[in-house]
């Protein structure tokens, strides 16, 4: 853990993302949203970055790093995918503090929730407010907070970051990907997620008209969060990433992406997965 | 028209659907789906057809066929996609009258309802309502009417329809492939079909493992109906199809299905179209 920790400072060092800009964290009160938080926070003494989560107050987490770091490195605000006012209100916080955004990861993703959704192993269990809750949370979510970051996105990107163009990250999953659906099962997620790769790449191709933004989606692989932890029985123990191994991979694709990667879906190891 | 329509009894004397059996086309009170029910009861005097549609009452074209052909050969039944107890009283009622499924033709699908949802030209204009919507009616609604047919697809198939296996055939379009996406807009339309095309496959995997069941996604080209009526003005005459033609290719194609296209996404010409 330590030796990872030292290795991601090792390599942020290098990295071009947010050496000065403002990054946003959508999704950031615990796993992989938190910990690009974390990393984000340790590349460089002056990026800044904006953590978005339901409840701030009760972001233990957050609240320490926030803590740990120097006054106005670290912001925090609500936001609920679910609920657009909260989005609206978080794009005029962003803008009246920052002034605008060169990165934006949206790492919100719900796969289980205890008597509320649960990955379908057969058709016969497939529920309609199941495929509605996942569709909202992770493919409509994501793209209303584009759609309302995306002045942000227009003024930033200039070349204090390194990058020369703004970024969103979406965090996908190879489950959504319908050529490589060998195994079945799981109607919700899989197709929330084949929902949100097709929004993104709607939106990448609007922005590689208009606009100095990229958007690309980004596959973690298997992550050791609260996401996974139902699932992770038959995961072999060398496939079952930590949250530091997995982020510093996905900053690592992040800190290389060219403009002509708008629309593009990584793994975390930067093989493109197919639709 | 009438060249096209006798073309269509000739090819269907050697089409091997519907001969005997059993077929259902849900959304059927106009377009597409009102010219798949035409043309599969002009196929054979023995074939029956279910025909769905929201108002019965309202589909005078529908009750218009069943005076024209012989008692029993076509049954009207309410169906509405967003509203789950509709799909399963007809599951009800086609298990009572047939006790079984051959072929399921899902035709329903929204682009724009005035006042209600608009193709996006722009994520600027991007609406959850309008997201949330096109996923309920174009994604989740046919998936919910595989799920209560299942059993009724399961007892169907057998040799008497020539095939060996009950076919589902969901009505996707060219703009879900994410693949072929070089234009960008229409957001809520792309993604829904999007996302049906991945719960075609998701419910395939689980129909190649267990059931003598096939599911393949069909584009059915650009077709002069009230959906793509509002949108016709830049496409070229050619590229515009009669119904009559276009379901002709379609049923060609259902017609020629064999197991191993099982999960497959074809265009009305044959041709599969990448995700
Ligand atoms: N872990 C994996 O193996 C894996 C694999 C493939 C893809 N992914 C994707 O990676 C992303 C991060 O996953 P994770 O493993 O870090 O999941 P996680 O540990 O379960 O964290 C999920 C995050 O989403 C937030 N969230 C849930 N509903 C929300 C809403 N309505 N509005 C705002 N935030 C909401 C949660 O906030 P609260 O604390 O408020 O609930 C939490 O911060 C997801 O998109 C997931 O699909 C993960
Ligand atoms: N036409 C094209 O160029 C084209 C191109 C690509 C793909 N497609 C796809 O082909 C399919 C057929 O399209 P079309 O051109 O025939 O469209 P259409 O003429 O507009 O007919 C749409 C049908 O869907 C039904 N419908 C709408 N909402 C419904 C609901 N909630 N429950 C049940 N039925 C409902 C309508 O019934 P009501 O009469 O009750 O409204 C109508 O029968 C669609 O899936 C469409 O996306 C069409």
């Amino acid at each position: 853990m330590e030796r990872l920790a030292v290795a991601a400072r090792a390599f942020s060092a290098q990295g071009s993302a947010g050496a000065g800009g403002v990054a946003m964290v959508q999704g950031a009160s615990r796993g992989i949203g938190l910990e690009f938080v974390r990393q984000l926070l340790r590349r460089s003494d002056e990026g800044r970055v904006v953590a978005t989560c339901r409840a701030p107050g009760n972001a233990a987490e957050l609240q320490k790093l926030k803590e740990e770091h120097a006054p106005g490195r670290l912001t925090v605000l609500p936001l609920d995918v679910t609920d657009e006012t909260t989005i609206e209100a978080a794009a005029a916080s962003i803008q009246e503090t920052h002034g605008s955004l060169d990165l934006l990861i949206n790492s919100t993703g719900i796969l289980s929730i205890p008597n509320v959704i649960q990955p379908e192993t057969t058709l016969s269990k497939v529920q309609k407010s199941s495929l509605l809750l996942a569709y909202e949370v992770n493919a409509v979510g994501p793209i209303l907070v584009i759609k309302h970051m995306w002045p942000l996105l227009k003024i930033g990107g200039r070349s204090e970051t390194g990058r020369g163009f703004s970024l969103v990250a979406n965090m996908s999953a190879r489950v959504s990907s319908i050529g490589d659906n060998g195994l079945g099962g799981w109607h919700s997620y899989r197709a929330s997620k084949t929902a949100l790769n097709q929004l993104t790449k709607t939106v990448s191709v609007e922005f590689g008209r208009k606009d100095n933004i990229a958007c690309i989606l980004l596959h973690p692989g298997t992550v050791d969060t609260d996401l996974s932890r139902p699932f992770q029985r038959n995961v072999p123990k060398d496939k079952l990433f930590t949250r530091e191994f997995s982020v510093q991979k996905l900053l690592s694709i992040i800190d290389s992406i060219k403009k002509s990667d708008n629309g593009k879906f990584f793994a975390w190891d930067g093989q493109e997965i197919p639709w």
